[in-house]
């Protein structure tokens, strides 16, 4: 009996875990502080009157022998893959079908169990800093070598700087890349790539016969007209990119539960549809996800719907305004928060020293850039997830540090 | 680019798939005649008012700020944790603590990723008939060697017959096992296992150092005294097994999704703790389960919905008496369904060609027994969900057929 020998080698202590210890400390030192997070990047806002009101008739509907609903599509119902295809992509000119639309319970299950269709063999390239979930992932599939405790980096895996002097736009790879991981609107820089930077890479793709895992987990952000909304709006990325989708951060659902990706038909490698294979992924290891978290997904996308959960975007991005422009006159060299909730700024140390000064004399939990990659070791993550009054009074306080 | 190539070795026809075409094919050409589905295992009773009552609540409170919730813990929340570890286990005696209990979106998901926690290098042992998903999932991490399209077997895949000779019991293999597939009660074959049968396995993979994977999502249709509840019930349990259990079919969830697995803290392979592997896997590739869902799944243990679940498991267990005891007046051997909503009997021909036979004559869908293996080519799956009137008339076309 072998176990996979691959979790032996994952670094121990997971970025949050330590955050969460460290806040632990110095609150039990401290019980009178009340510190503001704006660390994990998880909504705060409820859910919108619509959603709360269609899971409420969806709940009723179960309790019902006449309107119970048993095992659903595993893919996911028609009425939210159709409410989708029609708002997220064919009403951007965008065209995806409703079954190339694959619902599931979060865009970090996906974006995990995404490997499965990929042999071991394959190169990966990630964005440095990011999200570290796709790293993670792949070591536990085998695919990135050993770490190196030293750089903090895997042996196997192509990292792409992202740097203030490349403007965080990652640049097409030295040596080859099958797997290629980008995020845009990015996790953890707030920055987003325009048409024509996601451009090079739907061609490089193409090119190369890469995958392009394109995570849009925050794409309800976007506010620039040059900032495509989905890759599928790219020529060509209909034959190279798989991408993800989460109602986490559009309509707070983070404790709800509910995602998508898209897996176009038209995606063939080695003579085998991407599509049919995770189709085959998703009805053996998945069963589908809630009927009343579907219903509550679907009430989205209806005008009520739209109108409350832009409401809230607005918020947030109003949040983040604040965010960006305190950073700013208090001196700091700020990015991203223009298409997305991060904002990432330049701490004049190392990140971890950084945040724990923060939390000392400001007492604001952020997130230190060096959780993300060795090349977020001097820059910090913050969330314009929050009430606004506390994001206020956080921008205040740093400021007067 | 390389894809994962055992996907192209899977075979075409899912199951059940298979059946719907034939039932739509047939009712195609007799639109007057509405067949009665005993086919899939899918509850069909509706949620009951706890959990309902529950969950309205829930939804209620994740629409105002005060008691929103975002995202929760990976492994679930403690209230449910609790609930289950007081209820499940130690109520029965059995040593389980809140954090050896990851709550997941069902049983299937969990089935098909714990292979992330093993080498591909091990053996599976699995009985025949089986639970396909069990298989192909395995043969997805690529654990089964090749198919062979003849006998429809894996060639490295043990197949543990379950026939009438040994009683459904299987019998400890001839060659060694690192991963063995127990499923008790049984799906397909209805029938469960002795804490003195279960024993001689507990104590080979001790033996053996292999891992149990048990299946006891049929666990609450189980009556009789000597038949296990939890396979932590057997000495040594925990130093050997892993367990799989759902909210499915105790609580009627399949469409709500909500299920745990217990992966026992003392459960040691090459000196790694399969619990910290699992904690890993599961923060990594999973986000938890919906709040509202929890909070549902915590009211099956209240008072008032224990006693509501314990009524509608008491009727889908009248249902399964009446199909046993009309099958047998029908002349058939009949097998299952005392500890389980499956029965399974003795086809008097090929299952495929029974089951055409049973649709075109008595209007009834049944399940083919090939579809879980060659050993069930002469058998017949049939669940006791359903409506009762609907199970009486289905049995009685049976018997005059």
């Amino acid at each position: 009996m072998k176990i996979n020998e691959q979790y032996a080698k994952l670094p121990g202590n997971y970025l949050f875990s330590e955050i969460a210890r460290r806040v632990a400390a110095y609150s039990a030192e401290h019980p009178d502080v009340k510190p503001i997070r704006l660390g994990i990047g998880d909504v705060t806002r409820p859910l919108v009157p619509a959603v709360v009101e269609a899971m409420r008739k969806a709940v009723s509907e179960m309790g019902r022998l006449e309107t119970f609903h048993g095992y659903g599509p595993e893919q996911g119902y028609e009425f939210l893959r159709n409410a989708i295809a029609e708002h997220d992509f064919r009403a951007r000119g965008t065209d995806i079908s409703p079954d190339e639309i694959f619902i599931s319970d979060g865009a970090k299950s996906d974006c995990g169990n995404i490997g499965d269709l990929f042999s071991i063999e394959n190169k990966i390239a990630v964005c440095d800093p990011v999200y570290p979930v796709y790293v993670d992932a792949n070591a536990i599939d085998g695919r990135t070598g050993d770490y190196l405790q030293a750089s903090g980096k895997w042996s196997d895996v192509i990292y792409l700087p992202l740097t203030a002097e490349n403007d965080f736009v990652p640049e097409l790879p030295a040596s080859h890349a099958d797997l290629i991981y980008l995020c845009s609107p990015n996790n953890p820089t707030g920055t987003a790539l325009t048409r024509k930077q996601l451009s090079v890479w739907v061609e490089y793709a193409n090119q190369h016969g890469a995958v392009i895992l394109f995570d849009a987990a925050y794409e309800a952000y976007i506010t620039e007209p040059e900032v495509p909304h989905s890759i599928y709006e790219i020529p060509g990325a209909r034959e190279c990119a798989i991408e993800f989708r989460s109602f986490s951060k559009t309509a707070g659902f983070t404790g709800t539960r509910c995602a998508f990706t898209v897996v176009p038909k038209t995606l063939i490698r080695q003579g085998q549809s991407l599509h049919a294979m995770w189709n085959r992924r998703h009805t053996t290891k998945f069963n589908g996800v809630s009927y009343i978290t579907q219903r509550g997904a679907e009430a989205v996308y209806s005008q009520a719907g739209q109108k409350q959960i832009r409401a809230d975007i607005a918020y947030y991005q109003n949040n983040a305004r604040m965010i960006r422009e305190g950073l700013k006159q208090a001196g700091f060299s700020v990015y991203g928060g223009v298409n997305s909730p991060y904002i990432w700024f330049h701490a004049p140390m190392d990140s971890w020293k950084f945040f724990d000064l923060l939390l000392q004399k400001a007492h604001v939990v952020t997130t230190p850039g060096a959780g993300f990659g060795s090349r977020g070791r001097n820059y910090m993550r913050v969330t314009a997830f929050g009430e606004a009054n506390d994001i206020e009074e956080a921008v205040r306080r740093i400021t007067v540090m």
